[in-house]
């Protein structure tokens, strides 16, 4: 990940934490009504990065609406999704708060509050309709503008588009929306896609996913419209893979986060690989992999930490897609972006 | 934490995972036992980071020996010590090996493989003599080196020196044994104290922890004799405490490592203090923290994290005891090093 694209959910770059400050609904008192009906004791909340410096605010917030004696926590440990749920905190609380993301797997002990954004979409999307075709277009955005989502298909069926949505898989919670490393409700019938929201990370998944389709960003944020590029991503990819090619030792990385786990396809790959070496961890860092005397590793876990962060690695780093063609049992050609899919 | 010193059963720069590779005795034949006694289907190995690189070498060596279909893991998180097992791992596998540590607490699920150092102790005593007064002295060292223990003993002895030595308590397996956040061993009734064993973390801990002892300390990794100064570090302290005074916001860290967490102590501050937030983790580094809104941390977890890392945080970052100086709990001259006592 560079500095510019860090992950989904991960606000810190998107403008989203600094314009909107006041305008998230934080659902207070839906946390309140848990506490009172399950008389809890402990209650646990959970940022995504770019919302963490508002835990004091919503902690003192909460505080002042809840029973004296009533203990809130906040998780200090990274999170970049509904994928990446703190288990160990979810586990001793009463009522676990995850913010900023939309239900990955619905549970009674999680309250997701969302977070919409309240920032009006029409104007930027106004300026996009220049970089599109009139007919047929793919509609989607993020978790945070899933409000408005039938506000921008009306909009845009107003003005003489067929719009094409679609839910994907059970991954997504709603119509039209993607994830970082999930872009299934991009799968229709239109060469063209409109993406309304921040940021850069969402839109070139989806262009390295569909590369066939023209895909255009509406950022209501930033407030600019772009054309999503992947090439540069791809010659990274090529890049990595070629280098592993030679690779001696091969370390295969099953991630231990709730929603990020592939079991079956990292045990695959080191039943049939003698060379390779299972290694199991939360949060995958270049820092964390540096000390093993590896060649290049396969990431099991979140796509975007192999494609965003790759080139910080020390040895190539690669998807199982990708370690598929390094190891020859595929032809490079048929490398493919890899996503994610089900819940867990 | 600097970059020259790490942490507790970190080798990375104390010399020994470089000049005694092929020495260590990893004990293959026990973890064998084990895996057929219980019939295991799922081995977990956890390295400290400077021997993280020998992982691939050790599980080839057990996956020779081992039967068929036995799957062998290694963990990717950080290890610190023994206090720093992982949990996630050792739920998940029948045998779980903790490599490079001396138990804290028995268990018959986990395997603990200490990996003594073969290297001689007696020649840098030799010289280590020299900056000792002839008397009482007390001796101590560190899990790598209490193979040695009794030779180093003597060999004082036979030199006209009254050791005087302690077990320390129970988060301490051996007699004469130190941890990074555990000198009790050295509580002993001598004005000096001679350390054997490499690097400068533990002896610089046992002067600030003991400020009234001249710890000499004999390294026979490095081949050097050196005084701990511990004068630069408390100076870091007091600057801390002293730039906390105004803080308006303090996050409290309650550490979720099963041999770090003090939850008492985090909840006794945030209950006495309403602008005090409690902040649970694992890792606590500086780039986790950073986005949070806070004037200072406490840290209730590794007391080491505090001392070694602390200037690397953006904004001070106290122990418990330090917290009760900046907020007029306490008088500054009463400031203690912090250290860590009991098992989990």
């Amino acid at each position: 990940m560079s500095q510019d694209e860090r992950s989904a959910g991960d606000l810190r770059n998107t403008g989203l934490s600094l314009r909107h400050d006041r305008t998230w609904d934080y659902e207070l008192e839906r946390i309140v009504e848990a506490v009172e009906e399950r008389d809890a004791e402990k209650v646990g909340m959970q940022f995504p990065e770019g919302l963490k410096r508002r835990a004091p605010h919503v902690a003192d917030d909460l505080r002042e609406l809840l029973p004296d004696g009533v203990r809130v926590m906040i998780s200090g440990k990274p999170c970049y999704g509904a994928c990446d749920l703190d288990t160990y905190m979810m586990r001793r609380t009463d009522v676990f708060v995850h913010f900023g993301h939309s239900p990955m797997k619905d549970s009674e002990k999680i309250i997701y509050v969302p977070l919409f954004s309240n920032v009006e979409v029409t104007p930027i999307m106004e300026d996009a309709t220049e970089e599109l075709e009139t007919g047929d277009v793919g509609l989607v955005t993020t978790a945070q503008h899933m409000n408005k989502f039938e506000e921008m298909r009306e909009w845009l069926e107003e003005r003489g588009f067929t719009v094409h949505t679609r839910r994907g898989d059970e991954r997504l919670t709603n119509e039209g929306q993607v994830l970082g490393c999930n872009y299934a409700s991009a799968d229709i019938d239109a060469d063209q896609v409109l993406y309304v929201g921040g940021g850069k990370f969402h839109p070139v998944g989806l262009a390295m996913e569909h590369p066939e389709k023209n895909v255009v960003i509406a950022d209501p944020v930033n407030n600019v419209v772009t054309i999503a590029d992947h090439e540069q991503f791809m010659k990274q990819r090529y890049a990595s893979v070629h280098k592993a090619m030679d690779a001696e030792k091969w370390g295969v990385i099953f991630c231990t986060k709730i929603g990020q786990g592939r079991w079956e396809q990292a045990n695959e790959i080191v039943e049939n690989n003698d060379d390779a070496y299972l290694i199991t961890m939360d949060e995958v860092t270049p820092d964390r992999l540096r000390n093993f005397d590896m060649d290049a590793f396969v990431n099991t876990g979140c796509p975007r930490i192999t494609t965003d962060d790759g080139p910080q690695f020390h040895k190539p780093m690669l998807t199982p897609g990708e370690y598929e063609c390094a190891v020859g049992n595929k032809p490079l050609d048929e490398m493919e972006f890899d996503t994610f899919h089900g819940t867990w």
